[in-house]
């Protein structure tokens, strides 16, 4: 589809209405997804426990690009473009590792471990080392959790550090752990996938795991009173009653978006698990069970809950037209013992269970959306955020 | 391919000439072949015993489109776009089913069996339910079996069912059954599944199980004796002799193709079966074997073969660019009983030995058509009627 | 890619510099490679030995096309279409195989050893069957070695055998035999095969086993002296000292590449094997070792090693745009007797372990120039080679 056509078809979009096929399944609107969104946003990479020492490194990967994300010295991460300098072969070649240096198997390039090229036999004497480097992009470190951006010039990331650091100190995220990490394939557009997180629209139906504790999936049955009753005793264990949502085209910056809010989970719950009992130690600083959870998020694609005794992120990413991944990570306080300490199977049941739904339901909604008769419908009272999302969307890859 | 260069290809097709490469590997020409053709003609869906209670419903899917075959009440049938009207996600997932009312797995919108939303939660107090529907597509019975068209308007089925009610009533389809129903997937264009079906000039090098038995195969060899022999025990055994054959170009309505014609097998033989001896009880009101056998076909893609003991009907269906599926129904006297009264495996066989071959030889035909060498050759004697569909084809197509 | 944004491509590339992305990942470039390249030039088929009787045939597969490589008498080889001229069925469905006639499956067109039309029946009075013939494409045979040309008019071999002749000829490769045969697939664009073999700057790197043995893994240790010993030896034992080369831009003709060179083995090594032994009785009329090795080449991407034992063809091919095939062809003397005169394995080890390392790095290499953010980088001095065929590469698709 030509720019002009896809303007023409963002131009035509009724408000509150779900997209028209071709965004699903055009592939030149991907390619701006890619160029437009992805490329230009804040995205979860993983978190610092997962490469505690000097040299450790994982990849991150999505839609054709691999980012090497490789602790430089103790306090130094670095995100680089997995692709040597020479004739342009990946260099990391497993999921994880330690090394010394980066070296590339084909003809032996070497690369210090913040990207500079070191070694390159038979290069001839002209050949000047100091000017090439493997390519750097962004990172910032929020609690912990490491963000990167593949921008040349990414939208500033303070307002999100300063708006969520205080709110979400009281977990110390950066002395937790990962404690399990898991990546689900979907095979469906990745916009269908970031639109399932956004509304619980179909928590009722789709997840009955979910529901039974989560005020989210029923707002209609939630009272002031219950609200108030965890707020308050939110502030008494140590946690933040602070909302903030600077989300889609409210965000300060493209693609810095940053939300966190406190809800109460239904009385009998009090984190997020099978039977709505803790399934680890406290988190951080906090000193009881409040009733309640919160949401946060960072950048338009990455969402998070953290309960008082784990955090849950999600990171929804493209892979290809028709298939994207969502990958979560399980934290748990940094000195939490697994067998212990807790149980890892309790610890993920909830959101494994809930994101196998998910991923049943985001793939039959793919079927049914590459329809010559779809015809996009009307949104519910419970999909607002799905339309901030999408209208975001819109305006962001209208050419 | 753009619209010109398709309306120059076909303009340029010499007669009685097998087709372009062009036409079973390029991308427009198949969505031309799927909106022009598959798109406003009748089809097959299957047969009205599937689905004897109320609520029963099986799918019908082609070219990335499913369609919900469902009894509504005792007499009425509807084919549903399996498509909700929310956000267009798959309703109905598995084969077949029996279900009060259609719910769409995602978010709970409920519709009646004839596809009028009846519930759908959280949409305002303006939202109006009464104007939404699954969409319908056109059906037809005919003796018991089942045809759809999509196109909001298609050509009527009225001759259809006057040219063939009265040659097809001494099998009393509208009373039979489906004692096996399979689909076969090709690895080819839709295009060389159906020229595959349309000529039997590969009979004799490529189904020597079937040529055993019907004179179709070799026309040399039949006798104007013979043809009359079997015509006049026809009318003795209560079957019609008539012969009609409205197709292609000669249609009385685009894609509403009709055609019916009993022919002689070979002395010895008196089905299509291993060893040309019955296989089930005679079929409906017909007395005793006449030595022939009928080829009736209904819209241009559905052909079927009507023995005195069995009916099996053929459907070829695109899946994509280079995929295809042939689905056959084997269908029986609605009360004979498999195990008693015939075996599964013998009445299947002639079928399913032959379709496999035809699987076989067309999957090698499309790796022979794709080589850039390529070029259409002469068609022969016996394949009249594939000129036939593949003049109606161009004409149908071109642009 | 339009023609015009290629061209541009072309002629803003770096002198000495890696391919561009698009190269590797544009359908429309990969369509000017096959035409432009594969179809014009002299590709190895195979040897004689393969089909040693009248009738024998094996087929030559790349880019989606096939070839039937047939004897049709004592001292001629066919290279014939295989696409049959009635529906276009492929013909010869096995990889190899002996008939005495070539008969289609589908409708039995029969075809002569030489692709002549003998027998089509029901094509009418009017059917000229002497115009009709499986299509021809050039074949010339080289020392027991078939080379074939797609092309209408390909660039003559005379140069190729007239150079080769005389170098080759102490192997007696037209009395050899093939000892094994082997395709290796390889996930990603041939380009990216055929530069791994161009060069040995990898092979120090990657190719430890080959490292071992072979001098040009490390030209920078290689002294004149050795050379000048093994060269000298080379006469003694029946061997030629020539060197030849008139490859890509400085090749006679379009496709007609030739090269020919002999070069030292390290002391201590013979043969290219596991412990630098011989692995297969002295091949031909060669006398003795000389501790030498030969390269050489015909065409643009069939390469081979010729040890004194043993001779070891490659042959590098499209399968689509990001799939390729790496053809292996272990030639030994004819009247050597596997398992008494050579082991198998042994005569096997070096190649395979050798090409099942390039395959790795080969794909690894696709993955990285698959990224937006590859920039082709600057080629070693150990990559001339490389870029000898870049140059003719590039300037050969240009529109």
């Amino acid at each position: 589809m030509d720019k002009r056509a896809i303007a023409a078809l963002i131009d035509a979009h009724p408000p509150r209405t779900a997209l028209d096929r071709a965004f699903y399944t055009d592939a030149d609107i991907y390619e701006r997804d890619i160029s437009e969104i992805y490329l230009k946003s804040w995205l979860y990479a993983g978190h610092g426990s997962e490469i505690p020492a000097v040299g450790d490194w994982f990849l991150f990967e999505l839609a054709g690009e691999s980012v090497i994300i490789i602790r430089s010295s103790e306090d130094k991460i670095h995100a680089l473009l997995n692709v040597c300098r020479h004739r342009g072969s990946k260099i990391c070649l497993e999921n994880r590792g330690r090394d010394r240096k980066l070296i590339c198997r084909y003809h032996a390039w070497a690369y210090d471990l913040d990207g500079r090229l070191r070694g390159a036999a038979h290069m001839g004497e002209d050949f000047d080392k100091s000017g090439i480097s493997l390519k750097n992009i962004h990172t910032e470190v929020l609690e912990g959790m490491i963000y990167v951006n593949f921008a040349d010039q990414p939208a500033p990331f303070k307002p999100v550090r300063d708006a969520l650091t205080e709110c979400l100190r009281p977990y110390r995220l950066d002395a937790a752990r990962v404690a399990h990490r898991q990546t689900y394939p979907i095979n469906a557009n990745w916009k269908l996938s970031v639109e399932n997180y956004t509304e619980c629209y179909h928590c009722v139906p789709s997840h009955p795991e979910y529901s039974r504790g989560h005020s989210l999936a029923k707002p209609e049955a939630r009272s002031a009173k219950l609200m108030q009753e965890v707020m308050s005793r939110a502030l008494t264990c140590g946690l933040s009653d602070k909302a903030v949502n600077r989300i889609y085209l409210d965000s300060e910056g493209f693609g810095a978006d940053y939300a966190y809010e406190r809800y109460p989970l239904w009385r009998g719950h009090i984190t997020g698990s099978e039977d709505g009992q803790p399934v680890a130690p406290l988190m951080g600083d906090i000193k009881d069970y409040d009733g309640g959870t919160t949401d946060f998020q960072v950048g338009p694609v990455c969402f998070a809950l953290a309960y008082c005794d784990y955090v849950v992120i999600y990171r929804f990413t493209p892979v290809s037209l028709h298939k994207s991944e969502c990958d979560i990570s399980w934290l748990v306080n940094g000195d939490a013992v697994e067998g212990e300490d807790f149980d890892k199977d309790r610890l993920v049941w909830l959101w494994d269970v809930t994101t196998a739904a998910d991923k049943r339901i985001i793939e039959y909604n793919a079927e049914g959306v590459s329809s010559r008769y779809y015809e996009p419908g009307p949104l519910s009272e419970m999909e607002d955020y799905t339309w901030k999302y999408l209208s975001w969307y819109l305006q962001t890859i209208r050419p």
